[in-house]
């Protein structure tokens, strides 16, 4: 047994209080090296004779990353207070006892010894809003999803064309445009929608703001996006816009103000200035985002600038009845100032979402004070990887998504934000080389995964696009040159989550067999009573792909339509990029 | 080179900000695996030609636990930002680089493969009150340290005597009794009191309140408690008092009323009743501290009971003008109640010291937005267990004490409160089996690490006791009781503390060398221009030790005041349960 290799913390992934009577308590040893681990537990007050009761119960292997085997339990403790430890037995039967002081050969009988998770207090548990778990997001880049209104266009707008656009580039498209192709979503099924920035600013992304406190005129006034979250509520449609608060755009009034006025401004603190007189060519002598003089960092820790961001973030609730919250370079801002935005806009509308951007593994945001989710990127990675750069092994793929489901606690990975790409990234299409099966199977991968997935608008009627800009190129709106038939799978897809629970978020996802030569994997999904069970040939030649571990019965395959005969194996014909879905119970 | 033995993660103890410019950065590998660890680290956003722009530091070997050594880094990143890696280097000069997503063979060239700590916020920073670092800590049970107004005696007090008294006994100890012998502490040298509650309770300890906004009449009123805070402050003496927000006591107003009311109580919200009727006699049908009925648990997420208890924290701030709240059982409360008490409390005295009574690993109660400190019983353990029981090899001390070192981060190290005893458990000299040379070794040890030291009550002049209530006993004032000796060598360790920082927080703590066999321990204390070496032996033969490293220099030996000259090695001759302070520069 390799000791050292034995992680527990009571606290983030390892320990976690799931609802207000269960805790969820995580176990990471070396991969292969244990057979079987117990959980020692019992109350930290109850004795018999000097001695500590406790019970052992056995802890389920959850999966395996390429390192690591991951070792779960939940359960509840009858007085909310648990102390424990965890009985670890290895391939040679050697079995030793691992608690917060080590490792002992014999179960230590001093209760001080054990982890201890002291009190399950419903308030401190990991809440985010109840919704999120049942929502498709879909990802709308305003300034090209549709043109509704022209009489808005800005200058030199060009035609509405799906061409590969430049970095400054104007479609004119706008709110109008998003209503009146409400229908198309409605039909996709997809129950939220997340808009990059909405806000007055200088470039066509508009991460760049001017003002935090109006729209672009571009895009229409504060009357038509109220219709526009109006129409979408009254479809069961969520909105979402997008937060840039770690930095302003170069033409916000306050940053104007402090490079005419200079050390006189009375907004040299709303910024990271270092000194004066401020420096916009060049290297920028003040914090900005990266290095990009135009975005300056904006001081969140002065209280006008907090006041005012506060205020910013609340009015949208308020005046709009927005849904959501996504934060940009979120990791950049300090973690006070989002400690006071999340009391601001829960208190505004309790079952608002938070969702910050963060592209590495953010545990510290995600403690239950600050956000209910981030972009999942440790998903995205694993995803796009496997199925559509074709660079890591059906192993390598099976262990990447095994790790990031482990990273992070169980009610946190139901509502975190599982996108393929977005504005940022290429297309999937483009990053699949053009291969419309495997966009499927990606899309099978996401819609059939625990968390809130979204799809980038365009995506779904097979858009191409590089990084950006060419990610961002407008919407194909004519029928004939979209493709129908990936439409109608996300459809369905997005159906599938919505009619069986299991294949969303009600289902714990575990992989069972990956093929790294046959370039093929198996996955559940299951709960208490039902299973589902996904066959993916992610190779370019039809072949037979085995199943372990099957009961002898006749199930229902969710995508052929058809009735199947297992015995306790199963060998599955499956062509080229083809995919299963079992209903085994 | 064992890899899965390998662990980091951007926050706690492994990353964290120690001042608005520096980062400590630590790696946890298998013990004796690395022969070295370089950080490879950049800021996220310089690029020269598509490569991302880093550099390669040597991080130190700082300790070794039984089953890990420690690699550790001070970094000032000069954009405030930073990602980063670990190239790791085995005793086979095997050599691979440890990021986010996993080990490589081959340096990766892609930044976001990198641990990320995305911006340095002063606010977000870890701070404790700076006073705290030089504070010495003396804790005083008021019942039993001096009965100054006999007017005060509760009924049936006993005369004071240094008996073992029984779990009821009273003996009329008060205010104006600490008042009467500040000079001893003065003398001492101690800058700080604990005191266990002072409030309206019912049993000697206090600890079952009656009312948080009384202290009890058998200690004096209010306004000999304020004498007694000036008095102390005139001294340059802190004062500390004991906070009991997880129960109240059986006689508290609002327990009682539901006892009487029942569900028709104003408060049968205050606490966590499982059904009606209440039942107080045998297991009680309500949440309690343990199975105590006599200490039901505050429902503190009930907004009354916060409020109140909140408006309790301030007031004894704002009325009294203490200096610090010992939270009573605070693992057992919620973090979101002790959240605002930090708000509360910090706004009315930014200095105030918050000391969270928990026994184990305390990480989620020390992120910066709770406590201060804990009660450091870990530090605890380790000390007892090798200098008083024996019950540890000089190697497992090592190995436990560099743990506590390496499990919280340095801020959070340099204000945690290191007892060896306290009213909860048997006294130093009675653990020691009455060898007072124990009791010396402890005290030099504990007043030479880091942190801050507490002297409970009357151990300084030789004072024994068992488990509670015999810890309890009254303090011996009869000076030809006393041991004056011992009194002296705390008195001068304290002395050295204050005169020398790198006898105190100032000096960074490392384990040189132990040996199991002659059950002797050398460490030292280093600032950038100061080291001390100490040498301990704690066996109960002279003997010699060799240490080695030493540079060929005359120094100062602290205890002896000797000057001794060093060869490169030195053989240092030292009696049975003897210790040597080097000053070696």
């Amino acid at each position: 047994m390799i000791k050292e290799s034995i992680y527990h913390r009571p606290k983030d992934n390892f320990a976690s209080a799931y609802d207000k009577e269960t805790l969820h308590i995580l176990l990471q040893t070396k991969k292969g090296d244990l057979a079987s681990v117990e959980l020692i537990h019992g109350d930290p007050y109850q004795w018999k004779q000097d001695k500590w009761i406790n019970q052992h119960s056995s802890m389920n292997k959850t999966g395996s990353s390429l390192l690591y085997d991951y070792w779960f339990i939940a359960i509840k403790p009858p007085y909310r207070r648990m102390r424990y430890g965890f009985q670890c037995t290895d391939q040679h039967d050697y079995t030793c006892t691992y608690t917060e002081r080590g490792f002992y050969e014999k179960e230590p009988n001093d209760v001080s010894f054990y982890f201890n998770f002291p009190f399950l207090h419903e308030i401190d548990i990991f809440t985010a809003p109840n919704w999120v778990k049942d929502t498709v997001w879909y990802q709308i880049f305003p300034e090209r999803f549709a043109n509704g209104d022209k009489s808005l266009n800005p200058e030199n707008t060009l035609a509405w064309e799906s061409i590969s656009p430049s970095a400054t580039d104007m479609f004119g498209g706008d709110f109008q445009g998003v209503i009146n192709h409400l229908d198309h979503l409605e039909e996709l099924g997809i129950n939220g929608i997340y808009f990059t920035p909405i806000f007055k600013a200088y470039s066509n992304h508009k991460y760049d703001t001017i003002d935090y406190m109006e729209v672009d005129p571009q895009f229409g006034d504060k009357q038509t996006f109220r219709r526009l979250v109006k129409e979408c509520h009254h479809r069961g449609i969520r909105v979402m816009l997008d937060a840039v608060f770690n930095h302003s755009g170069y033409y916000w009034p306050p940053f104007q103000d402090v490079l005419n006025k200079q050390e006189k401004s009375v907004y040299k603190n709303w910024f990271h200035i270092w000194n004066f007189p401020v420096q916009t060519d060049g290297t920028p002598n003040y914090d900005t985002f990266g290095f990009v003089s135009s975005m300056p960092k904006l001081n969140t820790t002065n209280p006008e600038v907090k006041q005012y961001l506060l205020d910013v973030a609340r009015y949208w609730i308020e005046e709009f009845d927005i849904d959501g919250w996504r934060l940009d370079v979120a990791n950049e801002v300090d973690h006070t100032f989002w400690r006071e935005f999340r009391k601001i806009v829960k208190a505004v509308k309790p079952d608002v979402y938070i969702l910050g951007e963060i592209w590495h593994d953010s545990m510290p945001w995600l403690e239950g004070d600050q956000f209910d989710a981030v972009m999942n990127y440790p998903f995205t990675n694993g995803a796009i990887d496997f199925f559509a750069k074709r660079t890591i092994t059906a192993e390598a793929f099976a262990a990447s998504i095994t790790n990031v489901l482990h990273m992070y606690p169980t009610n946190v990975n139901e509502v975190t934000f599982n996108l393929l790409d977005s504005h940022d990234t290429p297309r999937i299409l483009t990053l699949a080389k053009d291969n419309k099966q495997l966009v499927k199977l990606l899309y099978l991968f996401q819609l059939s995964f625990v968390g809130t997935p979204c799809i980038y608008y365009g995506d779904e009627i097979g858009m191409s696009g590089d990084q950006d800009p060419d990610c961002r190129k407008c919407m194909e709106w004519d029928k004939s040159n979209q493709d129908r038939d990936l439409f109608a799978f996300v459809k369905k897809l997005i159906q599938l989550r919505n009619e069986l629970p299991v294949f969303g978020n009600k289902g714990a996802f575990r992989f069972l067999q990956f093929d790294n030569k046959k370039n093929t994997v198996v996955y559940e999904k299951v709960t208490s009573h039902q299973q589902l069970l996904f066959v993916i040939n992610n190779s370019d030649i039809a072949l037979q792909i085995d199943v372990d571990s099957l009961s002898e019965q006749t199930c229902f395959e969710l995508f052929t339509n058809k009735q199947v005969h297992f015995n306790k194996k199963a060998t599955i014909q499956i062509e080229a990029y083809g995919y299963r879905c079992y209903q085994i119970k």
